[in-house]
């Protein structure tokens, strides 16, 4: 359910951004020496073009934020909740208020707790829920893990800031402390945001709905899992209301964190690699595989290629395409691009 | 709860090392042009190292096979259904055969369904129910999202096969086309797969719980994406039985195939990116950015590399320390690395 990649190459992060016009800045300065490799070279953006030459989705895609998400989620509940509304006669269980419990049962079914405190009693209804949960899953799914990622983005910032307040660190020491371990972060805001809300549902039931500090703290797991027996709910009018909050927050922070753990798992694992690919002795047969162009030495973006290649960050796939089209722009088949290259591919424009 | 990214670097897919294989072939052919750029140059595979220098933790990853699974999922649910036939007089609702309902107590809570057919009642069996469902979710996602994935993979190659028939395919071409068409593969696989299980879910509530086949559609949406109300159940003993298999499956199933649709959206998206980034026209702009030698011409792994940062494949964190590392490897400072640098290297060795 939830989207798979969090690198997703058109969603260009805030982080990213920020580095983006540092180097932008230092790739204007004149470059003082003109041979081998230096540093600011290496620090181009992801996407490195102009305004005028955007990809056309990259902008747009980069507009789903909070607001949308809101505008989704309370378009997708009202229209539940109308639903329910007109129905309300074929639903049994236990009532409070009409649209108190029309927005309780649709966040309860969306979010697949499912109770069963209040239940469909006729086909219209169950019909209903159906859609309404198949709805809520691909809206849950899709859309607030999204949102979800770029909330707890931004808290890092605030925990680094936090943990590291005596240093007095400038914003991109800050950023850049966030990036290097971005994973822990972010699992470590999310579980501590689960702890709080765990917390806070445990109290509301002891308080409001008069359960044991026990069957409370078990009410709340049952929900924040999305088990929902329904031996234990919400049944007071405050509690509805509490609960149509309480329990889309937390089940998605528990879906959070889960997703953080795994994210986690994978980065420790993909660390420990990349720290071997980097620590091990080259050989003969490493320089002779790396040596693209056959020249017998291995230049720095060789090396580099051939690193990523190992460490499984880019592959045969992702390669051929790229080294057809450089094929198809070396005019003049030298082996390398140059301004000349460039010239020959406009004047041939200009003749066809 | 998903693993997120399903292009786990330590995971060599199987049908990446069947290229390899090939791969491996054909760079052992002497090669005849010793000039710019011969295509299988290019095909290396994402480790190219011999198998007495592999990374400790690729080899052990690799093995995480259908048998672990199955071992872990029957050491879980005997451990549950052990626990629950202990506390079994501390659970209330209908029961029929004792080691039976434990199961399906198990199933309906590790999935978080949750019907409330069978609740536990007392302090203990609530813990052991909490207990159960964190320790169920985390297997369920962690674990069996992997095995879903392989066994996905492998009904691909038969799904090609089967649409291809006609044409007599060879097995490199298959794996060809199902590595191009990969998620869109994924996805209707495990979309077929579900609507199987939804028809079988439907004819056996029908069949053997008797309930109308609308109600047993409703039952088998309610279950399949763990909202649980507990209106409809099993509540017979082979319905139980049926429940304890075909609820795990079938959850799984649904989760993948939002986990597919969330991996085809990106994908998509993915693609039109790199579509736009290979076919935009170069500007001299672009030449001077790509340059990373700063030897006005741009060679083929200069191009790629730019490219690739462009379509956001790669970025200054990853570049970074390779290139870190090539400086120190380039222990004559010419800016590339040749053999005398890997003799320079050996013999301080010798010496410190």
């Amino acid at each position: 359910m939830e989207d798979g990649c969090s690198e997703d190459p058109l969603l260009p992060r805030s982080l990213d951004s920020l580095h983006n016009e540092k180097n932008t800045m230092k790739r204007r300065r004149p470059s003082s020496s003109n041979h081998a490799l230096p540093k600011d070279i290496l620090l181009h953006e992801q996407n490195d073009y102009g305004i005028l030459d955007q990809h056309p989705e990259s902008l747009s895609q980069n507009k789903l934020n909070y607001k949308q998400v809101v505008i989704f989620l309370v378009a997708y509940i009202s229209m539940g909740v109308l639903c329910f509304s007109v129905v309300r006669n074929q639903i049994t269980g236990k009532k409070t208020n009409e649209i108190l419990d029309a927005i309780y049962f649709c966040v309860v079914t969306m979010t697949t707790v499912g109770y069963g405190d209040l239940v469909p009693n006729s086909n219209l209804s169950k019909l209903l829920a159906c859609i309404l949960v198949f709805a809520g899953m691909t809206l849950v799914g899709l859309v607030l893990s999204k949102a979800a990622d770029s909330i707890l983005e931004k808290q890092e910032i605030l925990l680094v800031k936090a943990t590291h307040l005596q240093e007095k660190l400038g914003k991109s020491e800050i950023l850049k402390q966030v990036e290097a371990y971005k994973t822990e972060y972010k699992f470590v805001v999310a579980l501590s945001l689960l702890l709080l809300l765990i917390i806070l549902g445990t109290i509301f039931l002891y308080e409001v709905e008069d359960l044991s500090l026990f069957d409370a703290l078990y009410c709340v797991c049952a929900t924040i899992t999305t088990l929902g027996y329904g031996d234990k709910s919400f049944s007071t009018r405050a509690g509805r209301l509490f609960a149509s909050f309480w329990i889309l927050i937390s089940t998605l922070c528990l879906a959070q964190v889960f997703y953080c753990l795994a994210e986690l798992y994978t980065e420790r694992r993909r660390r420990s690699l990349v720290k071997w690919v980097l620590t091990r002795k080259l050989t003969i047969t490493d320089l002779e595989a790396a040596d693209l162009d056959q020249d017998s030495t291995v230049s720095a973006s060789e090396f580099i290629l051939y690193k990523l290649k190992e460490m499984g960050k880019i592959s045969e796939e992702d390669i051929a395409p790229v080294m057809q089209q450089f094929k198809n722009l070396d005019i003049d088949q030298s082996g390398t691009l140059t301004k000349s290259d460039l010239l020959l591919t406009t004047s041939s424009d200009i003749q066809s």
